[in-house]
This record gives C-alpha cells, sequence and structure tokens, in this order.
C-alpha cells in the first residue's frame, strides 16, 4: 500500500488501512530519534513551512523536530508580526507561501475547516496540525501508535475519553480513528460538555466516571479547558475534579493493566491527579516521544515515496 | 564583470551592469528552487543575520529561504525581545553581532539610512531590505528580474507606476531601476501622495490613471496604506478605490499584452481589484517566486565569488 | 582529564582544572568561527533546545550561534506562546521536551536555582545560562578565556569588578571563577548595591573607585539596571556615574596596560565613558568573540567526547 493523498487533514476521511501504514511507517522512524545522531536525509532541500494562528509550544515543536530530523528547512510563521496584521487574507498569504515553492505546511487555526480551505488552493501538501473543535489528527495518530506499542494491538480494546468532548479536537480525531481500527469507545463528561446526538458517531455515553472506567482497557483524559468555566458550563473547578478528575482510588475501577493517556498540557490536581500522571500506568510521555516519529512518518508519506529511504 | 561592493543599500547606487550581473546570476538560482532538493552549499558555514526592526512576513521569509537553500546559518533578531529594548544603540547591537563572526546582515528599519549607518561601520555584509521611504533594492530588483522575464527586456518599455509614491521606497527602488534599465517610467497619484520635484528623477506624472495607464506595457500599483486616510492624505478608501484603484475595465487602456505588478501585501478591492490579481495579466506570484531567486544571487555575488558555484 | 558532569549549573562547583579544560578546549574552537565555513560536525543530529524566561540577544544569539557552529539542530522556546502560558509547569514542559529526546538545554531564568532544579529530573544536559542573581557561569568562563588570551594568565592578576554587586550573577560567576584560577579580587560599589559579608567570598571592598582601580589589570565593569533607582539603591544616574562610572580620567589609575571588560549591554555615558568602551584597553568585543568558543566548547564536552572532534 502507498499514500495516495497529498494532504492529511482529519482521520474521518481516512482508511483503517491508511492508519496503519502511517503507524507502521512510524515505527521506523521512532528508532531514528534514539540514536546520537537523530538525523535522516529524506526530506533534504524541502521547504517545511510551520504556520500556527494559535499558541503551541507541544505540537509545534514535534513538527519543527521531525522535520529537522528528516533535514527539511522549516519556516516559523506566527500570526503576530506577519503579513496577516497588514489585513491580507490567508489564501494570500498561503499562495505567497506557495510562490516562494514550499513543499508542505503545516495549519493550526482556530477556526474548523482552515486546513480544508487551504488545501483545496494549493498544489503543496498541507498537514492539519489543530482545527477549531473540528479534528487533531496527529494527535489522534500518536494516540493510536502509543496503545498499539503498548497494548500490541487497538481492535477489541475498550477506550474511556474522559472530559470536555464538545470543544475537543483530541476526541474528535481519536474517536474515528479508534472506532476505524476496531475499538470500542466511552465518552464521559457532564451533559454540558458533551455534544449532542454524539452517540451516532458509534461511542458510548456515560455522565460517571466510575461506570465509565469499569473494565476500559485504557483512560483517556481530556485537558479542561478552564476558561470554558466562565460560560458555566460546569460549576467550580473543584467540583469538576471531584466528579470528573481521575485519580488513583478512580483507576482502580479500570482493568488492572489499563493506561492512562492526557494530550497536555495538563492541569495536575484538576483533570488529574500528580498520582496517575506520574504512576505507573501514565504513558504520557511515551505519547510525546511517539509525536515526533507519527509526523516524521506523515512528513515523509505525504512528501512522497519517490524520497530517500531512512537508513 | 565581477561584484565589487560589500553592501547592497540602493538602486540608486548600482549601475546598469550590476544590475544585470545581479538579475543574470539570479536566472542560475531561480532553477534551484524548482527542485525537489532545494539547496546548494554555496554559503556552507556562513552566518546570515535577519535583522528586522518593522514587522514582515513576505521579505523576511524570503530572505530566510534564499539563505536557507544556500546552506548558510540563519539567525532572526527581531526588536522585541532584543537587547534593544535594554536601551542598547543599534551600533553596540551590530558590533555585538560582528564581534560573533558573521558574514552577512540584512536589515529593515523605519527609519531612511539606517543600512547606511550600519554598512559605514562594519566589515560585515549589509543588505537593505527596506529602509522608511528611502529604498527596497531587493524588491526593485525582483520587479526588474520579472518584467525582464517576462517582456525579455526593460529597455523601451513603458511602466507606469500608480499609487503612494511618496511613502513608497518600493515606488522609489524602481524608478532607479527601471530607469536605469532604459525603460520609461509614468507615476499616478493623487496630488498629495506625489512628492514635489518627482520630475526630476526623469519620470512624467500623471493624476488620471486612464491617460496614465494608455499604451503601457506594466502596470505597477502600489499597496495603499491605510493609515494614510487618518491625516487626510486621500478622502475615502473608497474615493481611492474609484480613481486610482485598477480594476479590468481599466486595465483595457494599457497595451493587450500587458503585466500587472503589486508587491504585495495586497488590499483586494483597493487599490487593485481581485478580478484583476487573479486574472491573466497578474504576474503577482512570479514575483514572489523570482524575490527568492534575486536574493539568492544578492547573497551569492555579496559574499564573494571565492564561494562554491551552483551546481 | 576528561569531563565528568551532564550539566553546567555554576562556577562555583568547578575545580581549577575542570575550568581550564573548557577554556583549552574553547582555543581550538575560537579558529572555527574565523574560517569562512564556520563549520563542524561535532553535534550533527543532536538537539540542542534555548530555553530562554528572560529577554536575552547577546546571551541566546551566541548559544545558538555555538550549537549551529556545531551542526546541532535547535529549538528555540520562549516563554510569551508557550505551553508555560497555558499554566503548565516547568517541569512538565521540561518533561515533555525530554520525551522528545532532546540533548541538551540552555536555560535562563529569573529565579536562582531553576536550573539546577531541571537538571535534577533530566537525564538531559543542562546548561545555566543566567538565573536570578546566582550565576551565569557561561559568561564567566569567557571573561576568564579573554582574560588569559590577553594576559597570558588569570594567577596573580588584580581584577577589580565596579557596580551592582548584589544584583549581579555575572559578578557571582566571576568571582568564583577568578578565586579559583588565582586571581586577586577587588569589588567596587556603593553600600546599598553590596551584599553584606561580601569579603567572605574572598574578595577586598572599596567603596572609592580611583582606591579599587590603583594598580589592577582589569578592569570588569557591570552593566547599571537602571530600573534599581526605583527602590532608592541609587541616588540619581547622574551622581551614580560621576562615583563609579568607569571614564579615561579615572582608568589612568589602573596598570597602563590594564584592560576593560564589560558584559552588555552597555550604558554608555552611565558605567561606563564611550571614550574608554570604544578605546584602546577595552576588551569588550572580544568577550564576545569569545563567547561563541566558550559555548562552543561547553556543549562539545558536556555532550560527551565519543563525539566527533573539530577538524
Amino acid at each position: 500500500m502507498s499514500w495516495k493523498s497529498k494532504d492529511l487533514l482529519t482521520l474521518e476521511e481516512l482508511s483503517a488501512g491508511e492508519i496503519s501504514l502511517i503507524l507502521d511507517t512510524a515505527s521506523s522512524f521512532k528508532e531514528v530519534s534514539s540514536r546520537s545522531v537523530k538525523k535522516v536525509p529524506a526530506l533534504r532541500g524541502r521547504t517545511v513551512v510551520l504556520f500556527f494562528h494559535e499558541p503551541s509550544t507541544r505540537t509545534r515543536t514535534s513538527f519543527e523536530l521531525a522535520a529537522k530530523r528528516l533535514s527539511a528547512d522549516i519556516l516559523n510563521i506566527q500570526t503576530a508580526g506577519s503579513s496577516l496584521v497588514k489585513g491580507e487574507t490567508l489564501i494570500d498569504t498561503l499562495k505567497t507561501l506557495e510562490a516562494m515553492t514550499i513543499d508542505a505546511i503545516v495549519v493550526r487555526h482556530k477556526s474548523s475547516g482552515v486546513p480544508q480551505m487551504l488545501a483545496n488552493v494549493t498544489p503543496a501538501t498541507v498537514i492539519n496540525a489543530g482545527d477549531g473543535a473540528h479534528e487533531h489528527p496527529t494527535q489522534g495518530l500518536l494516540d493510536l501508535f502509543t496503545i498499539r506499542e503498548q497494548k500490541g494491538k487497538v481492535e477489541g480494546l475498550t477506550v474511556t475519553i474522559v472530559g470536555d468532548i464538545t470543544h475537543s479536537r483530541v476526541a474528535r480525531s481519536n474517536i474515528h480513528g479508534l472506532l476505524k481500527l476496531g475499538a470500542k469507545v466511552r465518552v464521559c463528561a457532564p451533559p454540558t460538555l458533551l455534544p449532542a446526538g454524539i452517540e451516532k458517531m458509534g461511542v458510548t455515553v456515560f455522565n460517571d466516571l466510575d461506570k465509565a472506567l469499569e473494565g476500559t482497557d485504557v483512560v483517556y483524559v481530556l485537558r479542561l479547558q478552564l476558561e470554558r468555566q466562565k460560560n458555566n458550563l460546569f460549576p467550580t473547578i473543584r467540583e469538576y475534579s471531584m466528579t470528573f478528575g481521575v485519580n488513583n482510588e478512580r483507576l482502580k475501577r479500570a482493568k488492572k493493566d489499563a493506561i492512562v493517556m492526557h494530550p497536555g498540557p495538563m492541569n495536575r490536581g484538576v483533570e488529574i491527579s500528580s498520582g496517575v500522571a506520574d504512576g505507573p500506568q501514565s504513558v504520557i510521555d511515551d505519547q510525546v516521544t511517539n509525536g515526533v516519529a507519527v509526523r516524521m512518518a506523515v512528513l515523509y508519506l505525504l512528501q512522497g515515496e519517490s524520497n530517500e529511504k531512512p537508513s
């Protein structure tokens, strides 16, 4: 199987086979980052633009390292100080970058659909690094990679996603990816943070965390965006933490060998206790490590297999 | 002919021969950016500093790509967060960079003459990336390159520059370059946006856009700096657009094969209609593409021909 | 002698032998920056993170060039726009970077002890680039290198440090380093800018600049942090300058061949006159040049001598 699309915009549109191809490719790239010389020439002389319209350390840094370890040249463009503040349209900025003969653009934007819109008008590769509450496909892929690495497979596992489902692009990408690879997905949140009709995606809804964790293989804790409280979507941080915070006591409901995941950055003591975050079941650091490998694989596959292979 | 100056500060001071040398060198570099491996070793191990004191995406990015494709090491220094906020003088900052043994410094500053001042005190190469309303020589060069590429020559062509001439370093560099290469230059603007005595530069002044476009080979549309309206230099954006905006109707006055240029970023619907910007006569994207090649040529020539040639 | 620690946190904890090893290694790297190809492959494929929580041009740029000239990959992380603004702890940010398999982290922070805290929890190399009023060891090393280069030795010299000793990490690192290498150290400041008990470090205290400069080999002028005036630590800038500013008249008290140093950025006309800063005894630019070499040596030694040697 070889890669056919020039872009990676969502996990919703990928087949199980395409997802597996990315994960398999990531396995071979993961080894590169464990060397002392963490560099392969696969994308030498290619230009990758990191085009971030929301603050991000984790994702931007992960993509930057991935591209550098593939020997690509990087351009970092952030909204502050860019032509966008001079009133240029997003598409004109894209056209300008494209005219400079760039190869790939990694875009994060607060509005859903922006990566798709850009992909429609450019021959360059577009990779969605998070668009509004829509999708964050490389996060979903690194999570799938981590689960497969820890559990040997994804199919047949029960995964419980806890937290603000409504506003989470991470949840949405994970739900699509997990279901495609054959996992059972539970979501658990207060009703105000659950989108209407979420069951139609094929997930099971819980409002009680203890029940949601019962017998689960994977506990996926979402970051609580504390600013949601202003909109009265939950009463107090303390109450949220007591009802939906994952701590060691609660974690006992899950399978003994359950793993705990979080996309970061964490609010310790809010959605996750430090005991769980730093405990033996946590694979949160593995997620970060795997993020670089998955993004190397994505950049490599989307830039065509005519490239030099890692060696 | 070989290059003699260590700096590129203005087009006013260059001879026609020197301009042609840059354009010829740019031709050979343009091919590099069309490869999948967009990189030559010409400036490997050299250090190029991008020293921008005004916001810029287009120019800074273009220089950054040019330097990276020549394999130079880049330092990005922007005013916010630099020692300048601690009260250090510009020259002390330059001296510090110079002591780190940098090879070239690309400077943009809101004050005319700053690149010249820096060039006077450092043995490093200084390239003016735009100083106040004075000059923006690499923009002028990429425009000349684009005209020559599209029309086969510059000599004998009629070029009409439309817009705020008074405040435009782009206009000033283009006028110098076009006249040196033998073009006829017309400028067209409301009287409040035309500097007194501009005719002495050797251009013909028009206040009526229809007449200015009559039989022209090149229509060069300047960006309208919308903040000028506050100073009452033009009445309303709508009126400016009706009187000096270039649209398809007006463009018919120009030669049938006239090309349309704009330095970007564009205010669509103000100084240029989307129909023209995206139409068949527009070479605006070519300008951007050529910008990288021209800047590669400038960096290469100023760093001495003892360098490795592109191969 | 070979290097044993993974980190460089202070000069206080280094032996004279370790300091000399760094200075000797820096000598061989200094030559690299004088070449036209300023690059050796020593750290190819290593990832160096520049993690700056205070504004800095000089030190950050120096480390960035040092790492690039060793062929390392660089990540620049500044506080604005990082996950830290989303409330993540410093250690979680570090853990995230570490999970991306970075090799070294260069950290500047306003709080004393932060580099030590980070070094305790990560297997990566941590280099202190200035922590609060505690230490700035690479500044101390580059100053020692410069003195040794200019004077042929450090032992037996008399070095006078003038200025705000209390708040200066530069002073603290220099005092430790100079005493270890056998210099005699004088400090001179108004009583409000001298920490109580400073004599116990082994230095001689002066409140009169003329006496402090008498017969000294090295005059080390500290930057006056002008904001200290708000706290009434000195009466006026003018009075400070008259009493503790180093000018050519005062400099005559020192030895004829005394050298003058300043860590930059300078307040010309405040703690140092332009006549002295730009005069024949000033080695301020040499300090900057040597900073790159010293930081190359530090990165190289801390990353293990199993690396490729400079060639």
